[in-house]
């Protein structure tokens, strides 16, 4: 904040609030944020360097949650129904600390229009300007709570997939499979995201109710379940049947990527060294030309900093390229091979930086799970 | 559209998006938003009187469902990976459409500010007004199709309770009884939205780990799941043992009132018939003065049109309250009894109106389910 030369942070996401009072999610819309008229916009108002004048605007309805799990952000008003009621309310918490007329950061993505304009009614002399940079900066290294959530929902991903593939059966249609892994993962303790689902050779990865997985054919899961709000995303690979050679082969090579780019995770490493690792193991490949490789970080918002690469279909900037990586940071780090003969396989692993080096959370069923 | 002098409706609320889209919704975020450096903002352009110049915004990720689900909408630009650019491409498709002078409704608590401002800056002779009347009237009467949905989804929201009811052991906590409502509402197609948990004497309703459910004990559950973006919300009521004389008693007054209340459902009557009725059935009760009683419109949105009271905690405009009731709208209709030996005793049922009168979906469990 203070290289920003921002005096607030005015949180509103869902994501940004968590993160901002250390966990505490009203658990009423955990889920979605509609509500009656308007929505529920929680706002957390940090003023920098002193957490004493930190604020909590909230609904009537969370009063309960909080007698049982106390905020640390001592002046809490659960007083809004509409987004324009936060924003009034965040605006005369800010007036009444002496700071109508300072640089405040909001979340200009996640601040519906007529919260921001009633906030600039009530501040008519401040600065408003986007609080995004800054905000996600502050979620780059994870506390150890943080690695903890991520680490279990991982291995809970993990196991709904093996799971799932244990029960397919040839012919099952795709949303079948999805409906699987949404059972599974809610008895793993996940809120479930999404599984996208590609069956056959088509490239295809929707989970359709119109389309099967049929004898001899591979399937790629690739789904993201929340536990805590920490989004846990993998992909693993299973085969109706038994597995041709080929098949055997070419997710041997894709795995070797993974391991060339999760081999140089380390405190220190430049962001951009994992991308060459893997580009460099990719050309090792026969099928290395076929393969689209990613990486990213992870936690609260699934593609988040460090943002390693600008590959892939996800044009971010890729901030921490030169940047080096520090212990507690955790990536997403994915490689797909499309093959027109079998489809598309892709694995997608979870890897934390530690002290000395990596761990891969979730580390299982990395190989064919055989099924059918 | 025509009464409120509007050109075009931009919606972009998952809700209202889907809606005109005919149920159409991204499978990759129908649980969240959030994406990368932004978020993921599909945007619905709706030209007043000419479903033929209609437009969508939407995500490069979408083509695959599209080509799956061909939307009715002939015009999708699949393109936008920030709200921003949403908005510019929406801004962009009304100036291509002449009405870059028109009067265009947003959804004000939905549209981000960044949206906002882009849209704005793209037609800076436009004029931006709120949608939300608009899109709410239009979601007020259901399609047969919705009916299925909310049936359905009122049975399994009510079979997940029956459920959990079944298998709960004296001494659970309330965050174990809702996490088994979230597989058990996960095992009948619903995602899980929210679980209210109140047990023995305790008004606090917040499904807390350091609570429990003890023998002797009542329990209620208030949950929602959605089926398809449809939310049901229903509330039944268990007892950890043999039930007492006095339980039974302050439950037959509750469901007295809720019987009360849709004894008058039927097209035609006045949503405020509804409130009197209950509020005649209360003074009735021995114990009506510890009651609340609440009635609204659920569809996509768990407190929507017809808005027929304003009492309770939710302090919404009463619009509906002198406007006939129409078949195909769908209530919730909820009585709560605070009693300060046994705790809060509710029933929340789903009642659609039909051409002769009413149909209550998923009305089983209404009296004490029994456990332990």
């Amino acid at each position: 904040m203070d290289e920003a030369e921002i005096d607030v942070v005015l949180a509103c996401s869902p994501h940004n609030v968590q993160y901002l009072l250390g966990g505490y999610r009203f658990f009423l819309f955990a889920h979605g944020t509609v509500m009656g008229v308007s929505r529920y916009l929680p706002i957390v108002g940090y003023v920098r360097g002193r957490p004493d004048r930190a604020f909590l605007i909230g609904n009537p309805l969370e009063a309960g949650q909080q007698e049982l799990e106390p905020p640390w952000v001592v002046d809490v008003a659960n007083a809004a129904w509409t987004s324009r009621q936060s924003a009034e309310l965040a605006g005369r918490a800010l007036a009444q600390r002496g700071l109508a007329r300072a640089r405040i950061a909001v979340e200009e993505s996640f601040l519906p229009h007529d919260a921001h304009a009633a906030l600039a009614a009530e501040l008519p002399g401040a600065v408003l300007q986007d609080a995004f940079a800054v905000l996600e900066e502050l979620r780059a290294v994870k506390r150890p709570d943080e690695l903890v959530e991520l680490r279990e929902g991982a291995e809970a991903v993990v196991g709904s997939m093996r799971a799932v593939f244990g029960q397919a059966r040839p012919g099952m249609t795709r949303a079948e499979v999805a409906d699987l892994m949404r059972i599974e993962e809610s008895r793993r303790g996940l809120s479930f995201e999404y599984c996208l689902v590609n069956t056959g050779p088509s490239y295809n990865r929707t989970p359709s109710a119109a389309l099967r997985w049929e004898h001899g054919e591979l399937c790629c899961l690739d789904s993201g379940g929340s536990r805590h709000g920490y989004v846990c995303d993998m992909a693993r690979m299973g085969w109706m049947g038994d597995v041709p050679e080929r098949a055997r082969e070419l997710l041997a090579q894709v795995a070797h990527v993974q391991e060339a780019a999760r081999a140089v995770v380390a405190p220190g490493r430049r962001g951009g060294d994992i991308l060459e690792a893997a580009h460099a193991a990719q050309r090792a490949c026969a099928n290395g030309g076929g393969m689209d490789f990613v990486a990213h970080g992870m936690g609260l918002v699934s593609h988040e900093v460090p943002r390693l690469t600008s590959t892939g279909v996800v044009s971010y900037p890729a901030d921490h390229a030169d940047r080096p990586l520090e212990a507690g940071m955790v990536l997403s780090i994915e490689t797909d091979l499309r093959d027109p003969e079998l489809g598309l396989i892709k694995l997608e692993d979870t890897v934390a930086v530690t002290p000395n080096g990596f761990e891969a959370f979730g580390d299982q069923g990395r190989d064919w799970n055989v099924t059918g």
